[in-house]
């Protein structure tokens, strides 16, 4: 392994945002500039889309006190894009980054940046360029292989946990049925976190469906029935990405259901579309009269001054050993294994190889799920509890014994 | 003015949840635990509802923990209820106060409650009942009249501010056209409130919708467009009660459009149809890709761990008061006043006649909104701010200067 090289480094964020990708964004800065070896770091505005434009801004010139500003705040603070590069877009990259004497790549996002990053590094090896490429991860839904979990994950599932207390009591004082859509197109962590929250036996969501567990409509309606009949009330969590017992998903059947507007236009299926349907299904079929539906939508990634503690620190660590690993290796993904035991929660850091994370989701594994495919098991609830960084106490009196 | 009875208590919660309306339940509690002339004091399960049938838990065996976490609870604790009492009906709970001493009368709500509050001391006079009836105001829309503003609204005002500058962020990432829905049919001042985190010139919301000023699909359009040419993006806040140009609700139009889904049921216009229709209108006919709609929902309204400290300090001040006049008059509603000047902020209580409160509803005055009706004022902003008590400070790299 050659020594690293003395050259500038550049630092993206891609994909959607979350609560904590400008966390690992400053960690990187602060740590980059610990390391003489690193001159210029860069800024890509937007992503690779920035890289191949030639867009930077200069990190290094930003002073502590807006890093901290920065590193509290939700969203990809240089932009981000949706671009997929393939091998011709990283050559294109890689010109880009020659002109600027760049050979440090650090690259924050899922599974597609983890192979943006290894499709750079492979034509630079290509090139005989010594460059160096790191990729942090971020996701609000936790699907990347090899980490225990994905900073991004934990902010996203407090804000969920939250929402759900909320509307619990909320449901509590108005009863009826509520049904909430989650994030979460193929993985079902954050929908599942909807759960953390649950103190008393019949606190809600007392139902919660994930893309891993296909349910029909009617085990769907049958299961509402049984809780509604039971607690006069029914709180329910879904994925955006349930899945009818076919595979296929309750999105794009009601997509393919679409009638146009009286002005000839084909109404969208938008994001409160599986909502409606859903509460729409209930009041139809189940005949119940007050039913409510919503859909968090965007809320659940970029709510600010909501962070998780604890995945606000580990987002930053994450940025700051790509770095360490950048001083001493040529690529590669940090990861998190969490230590400790049952009663406390620790966490370290390790470096797998980027076509390990890269293209590749993970689901949920079967143990943090009920045999019946409507609820999370406690297996689940330890494992993301601490990633949420404590959740507000909360009290409901109704309940208190008559006088 | 006879001296105030020794009798019983009672407190109960009306209308849809706040953040704050268990700190106002707290204050109440708090306060009348001083006085000696009041003994036991009930909580009434579900408002009017557990008043007509007799159930009641005893609030004074609670102790001050529990209190205190009840007062930081969103949600009413005691449970609520959307009945809406005629004379008959207050005749059968002044039936239940009769039989258990019950002369003081404490109701937390809207203009409804008021209402209530004003018939059930009405029919007490006629029954020669010695009764004291006091409303506490509350509400998340701000619409009551008298009071300079409610408890209820600051928190859910800052909800909504926070959830733009996350989605102004989240726009400003990946640029495109972003609508969000929020609560208010008939009063505007929450959607205006997210307006209150705007710092920079072009940070979002771009344009604001209020139900004040009617607007349409046309006007809406064009407004959506231009701010597109000039930006690249636009994040567009609406109130659920916007209406058209005819000031017919765009709701109501787009439920009376609804079509039948493939099972032969109605499609419910459900609380995702009016974002979504916004959404393709944007789609179809200005040709931007990216557009997306969210709508708030409940969240707003019950969202944990995230009270505007001002509004939860003044929900129980108003609580207090409440028993406070009780003690020295027959009935009234607490009404907040604005003292100090433009750079301090203040409020002191004051007592207003039921009936000014009861029924009746506020709008948001011509001052706060511009001329264009697509926006507010300083003025508004100035109103606002102090209520929702601090918002979160972010930043955005992206706009730095290029290198």
């Amino acid at each position: 392994m050659a020594s690293a090289p003395k050259a500038n480094a550049v630092v993206g964020q891609s994909g959607g945002p979350t609560a904590v990708i400008n966390a690992s964004l400053v960690g990187v800065i602060e740590e980059a500039k610990k390391h003489p070896e690193i001159q210029t770091i860069y800024g890509a505005r937007h992503a690779v889309a920035g890289m191949v434009k030639d867009e930077f801004i200069d990190l290094g010139k930003i002073s502590p006190a807006t890093l901290e500003t920065v590193a509290a705040s939700p969203s990809s603070a240089l932009g981000t894009s949706r671009d997929k590069p393939d091998a011709a877009y990283c050559r294109r990259i890689l010109e880009v980054f020659q002109k600027r004497n760049i050979r440090y790549f650090f690259y924050i996002g899922g599974n597609d940046s983890a192979n943006t990053a290894y499709i750079v590094s492979t034509v630079a090896k290509e090139a005989n360029y010594d460059m160096r490429a790191f990729h942090v991860p971020k996701t609000v839904d936790n699907d990347l292989l090899v980490t225990d979990h994905c900073p991004g994950y934990g902010s996203a599932a407090k804000f969920v946990a939250c929402a759900l207390i909320g509307d619990d009591l909320d449901n509590r004082a108005l009863p009826g049925v509520k049904i909430d859509v989650i994030m979460g197109r193929h993985a079902g962590f954050l929908t599942a976190a909807a759960a953390l929250g649950k103190k008393r036996d019949d606190d809600g969501p007392h139902l919660v469906y994930v893309p891993e567990r296909p349910v029909s409509i009617g085990k769907f309606l049958g299961d509402v029935e049984a809780v509604y009949k039971k607690l006069g009330r029914a709180v329910i969590a879904v994925s955006e990405g349930i899945c009818d017992a076919d595979g296929e998903t309750w999105a794009k059947k009601i997509a393919q259901t679409a009638e146009k507007d009286p002005h000839g236009n084909i109404q969208l299926s938008g994001t409160g579309a599986l909502a409606d349907f859903l509460a729409a299904q209930v009041k139809n079929n189940l005949n119940i009269k007050r039913v409510r539906a919503d859909t968090f939508g965007y809320l659940q990634r970029s709510f600010p001054g909501f962070q998780s503690p604890v995945d606000a620190d580990e987002a930053r660590r994450c940025g700051r050993q790509a770095v360490l690993y950048a001083m001493e290796q040529d690529n590669g993904s940090v990861a998190m294994k969490r230590t400790g035991n049952g009663k406390s929660y620790g966490m370290e850091l390790f470096r797998t190889e980027l076509k390990n994370v890269a293209e590749k989701t993970k689901s949920m594994p079967d143990e943090f799920l009920n045999a019946d495919g409507n609820g999370v098991t406690d297996k689940f609830l330890e494992y993301a509890m601490p990633l949420a960084g404590g959740l507000p106490q909360t009290e409901y009196l109704a309940g208190y014994p008559k006088v």
